[in-house]
């Protein structure tokens, strides 16, 4: 990122976890003075080790703007201390959500301070947490929505923006309740579902594990997530969420009344099963593809993998070789495969030319290339 | 799949869809004649194009195995009607129900066909079907799940355990119950959940969409499956899927009324997202890894990889040349993002040399190798 930053400094980057300090490095990159605090001083350390900036005191009357990266729980009086301690700042937190956060900060905020707080959340993250994960492009190419108040000044809004811009970022203006259901929809609906269904996995006997393929790992791979942190962020979001939770409720529940019904023998019942699949394709549907565009529709090669050393690099370099880029890609495999079977998503012009170099080489293609719905 | 098969020809293969004629494949690399029957004439017809076996009438006397891979709602009528047309062969069904199947061939056979009649689930399948998607390793290193009656005959049972061994597969002895409850589990429930939550994105804003990342695409991903095949497969094991989307539905009303509490005020409500959330790390840490085995932790290196060609081919190239097998991987991208970060996972005891051998060659590590919880 070596060009000229738009962001004013000295920044004071509140909150030194992997937001905070992957901010602060973007900055020190584009060389604008940044300063670090933290109520935990290993992370404070680390994060300061990483050259993200100075730790400990600044100097409250020149700091030009304050990103508050602290959990959700305390963003919102971080940004009203921050408000007053730092009289020249424009204030921003990265809080993933937004209402509870600005009507907290509207409340015990001075009135006078208001215009220089802008809320914001980056679309970004990393599986791991922490300082040490930190990278200056973890905001390359990524949504990062501007959510101001009304109090919010068209000066504090645009120093926002030019900070989202300086991280690389794509800025999208929501008001908090349409940020707040987006983020429910799209985030902590699907948070709940995955840990709901990996918990009904306590009940089953072990050797049904043994015949678990990929849509179960799929589904249930967020249910890994971290239970404290997300505690705090469905806490805040609790509104929305469980709005959306009761509609899926009642939903399951009709879905569970006819499968019984159906058992007891009315055949009709089982339409609601060809319903929750249709539903659910065209719902699926509705997300877009790579790079933020409507669902492009990529050309998949499926190619049988030998398990061994190489072999996927030879079929990716081979791929590359020809000038085709592969736009996404999955790999799929289980229990004692010797085999794995790569998907190459590519563009559908690269179609026959990448199916006619592949083949040349002897790869074993399973599919030669269709357009998925 | 160069080597003398167990299984003693000809077999029939009744019904040439992908698992079908994948099993057909096989029989016909092991040198085994076989013969097709299908009720569509263009599915037989593209069945013994590929080679899979001889399409039309089949000697009745001298058939020695049926192999019934009809969709699960006429399996079973398929099944009775192979035991009477066929009274020297060895029966078995591939329908992914086993309960349902097993029950109507047992009360519509003739007492003495029933000891030639054996259950069974290879666990294979691809994302899409029909004979032109089958290949004759389909099932290699999958389970296969052998699923006998109480009149099977010790002689019978032997026939398809060959059979599946035959196709590279790894038998596994299970109950009807049992693998009834098993499939609910890891297959039927998931896929009705994953198009639960998908079908709630229809309610969502356009804008909402936009802040789509990976956790959505996982958690629907099998949303997008085919409505006319799953409902057949719902509806023939809807006892065993209700009761766990029971159980499932009494945790998600909890936790929609702990929510609400939370709201009114009462904030001890808010302790039942950590429980849902660690409910689901347990269940989710029960899925065995790859090969079959205990979970494996295999070592994570995270890389930051260009979107442009060739590089995923060099980066495994690379890890390749140095002799390190990655395990698994994952790509990771999001709307707009220019770099995608691969997730290599490969065996701890490889993990320094494959830090070395990437630095070396300037890739940009996120993440020098953790081992997975």
């Amino acid at each position: 990122m070596n060009r000229a930053l738009s962001t004013a400094g000295p920044v004071l980057i509140w909150g030194t976890g992997l937001i905070g300090t992957s901010v602060a490095l973007a900055l020190r990159g584009g060389g604008v003075q940044v300063y670090l605090k933290d109520t935990s001083p290993t992370s404070l350390a680390l994060s300061a080790d990483m050259g993200a900036g100075i730790p400990g005191e600044a100097p409250a009357e020149e700091i030009r703007m304050v990103v508050v990266a602290a959990p959700p729980d305390v963003a919102a009086e971080c940004v009203v201390k921050a408000l007053a301690e730092y009289p020249e700042a424009t204030v921003t937190d990265v809080a993933s959500v937004k209402g509870a956060v600005e009507q907290t900060v509207e409340s015990a905020a001075p009135e006078d301070a208001l215009p220089r707080y802008v809320g914001s959340h980056p679309m970004a993250g990393r599986s791991r947490s922490g300082a040490g994960y930190a990278v200056e492009d973890l905001f390359y190419g990524q949504p990062w929505v501007i959510v101001p108040t009304p109090a919010s000044s068209a000066q504090a809004i645009l120093a926002v923006r030019h900070l989202a811009v300086d991280m690389g970022a794509i800025p999208l203006d929501m008001t908090p309740t349409e940020h707040d259901s987006a983020v429910a929809y799209v985030s902590h609906v699907p948070q709940m579902v995955s840990s709901l269904l990996a918990a009904r996995l306590l009940e089953a006997e072990s050797t049904a594990l043994d015949l678990a393929g990929q849509g179960l790992r799929d589904t249930t791979r967020i249910a890994e997530s971290d239970p404290k942190l997300w505690t705090s962020i469905i806490a805040g979001n609790s509104g929305p969420i469980a709005s959306i939770l009761e509609d899926l409720s009642a939903d399951l529940s009709a879905l569970v009344e006819r499968l019984r019904q159906y058992q007891e023998g009315q055949p009709g019942a089982v339409g609601i099963i060809s319903e929750v699949m249709t539903a659910g394709n065209q719902g699926r549907s509705r997300i877009p593809g790579k790079h933020g565009g409507a669902q492009r529709r990529w050309a998949e090669i499926e190619v049988l993998v030998p398990d061994q050393p190489g072999e996927l690099g030879r079929l990716f370099g081979e791929v590359g070789s020809a000038g085709i880029n592969i736009e996404d890609l999955a790999l799929e495999h289980a229990a004692g495969r010797r085999f794995g079977i790569a998907t190459l998503m590519i563009d559908p012009a690269d179609l026959l030319r990448a199916v006619d170099e592949l083949e040349e080489r002897g790869w074993r293609l399973i599919n030669t290339g269709t357009v998925p719905r």
